[in-house]
């Protein structure tokens, strides 16, 4: 059997949209994850999940109700479950993300993306 | 209240040491870890939880029953649970692991490092 490496950056070059994680792996349970980020995404929350962010590309800028992370490449950020933030960048970033499986990135299963596997 | 980002490279900046997994923060009930590697760990599995590996520089192989997968910068692989690997690598390599908190790296309590925060 031949076993591939995900290389993160192959895979983000097969999608355009912002906003819109693509699934590159599954991990105990979780989605792991890719997504292309720019301009300011809207406050949200999720009640049943940490959300992992790691940069990739790019500077990205998490707000929380008590103060903002900068993250840059090679840096990492855990949102603790239920904490309200916001993701914003100037310039488009890319980013790796972890979430259990099923959780709709917009903190609302209505407005989410969709599970998308590449 | 500041919120830090957690940057992978500073943190392997603080040790030398191989095969000696640091935990950087925790996530839904696993370690986040970053690790240097040289050489060739032992075959092991660990029953519990799928073991992700994320390479920061360098290039390892990990060696499974059934055929081998090389991982380059930016490349990731999930090991299911259950699985049996050994990850080699010739130069030393700098990865980020994550396993469900308590697992022992070496697939055994006897011999496992010890949990280390960083």
């Amino acid at each position: 059997m031949t076993h591939k490496a995900i290389n993160l950056n192959e895979k983000l070059s097969q999608f355009t949209e912002h906003w819109s994680p693509r699934t590159v792996t599954e991990f105990n349970g979780h989605d792991i994850m890719v997504a292309k980020i720019k301009g300011e995404y809207h406050w949200h929350s999720h009640p049943d999940t940490d959300d992992f962010f790691l940069v990739i590309s790019g500077t990205i800028t998490i707000r929380l109700r008590d103060g903002d992370v900068v993250l840059n490449p090679g840096e990492l950020f855990v949102i603790p479950k239920g904490v309200e933030h916001q993701p914003i960048c100037a310039e488009e970033a890319h980013i790796m993300l972890i979430e259990k499986s099923g959780t709709p990135n917009s903190g609302d299963a209505e407005t989410a993306a969709p599970r998308q596997f590449i």
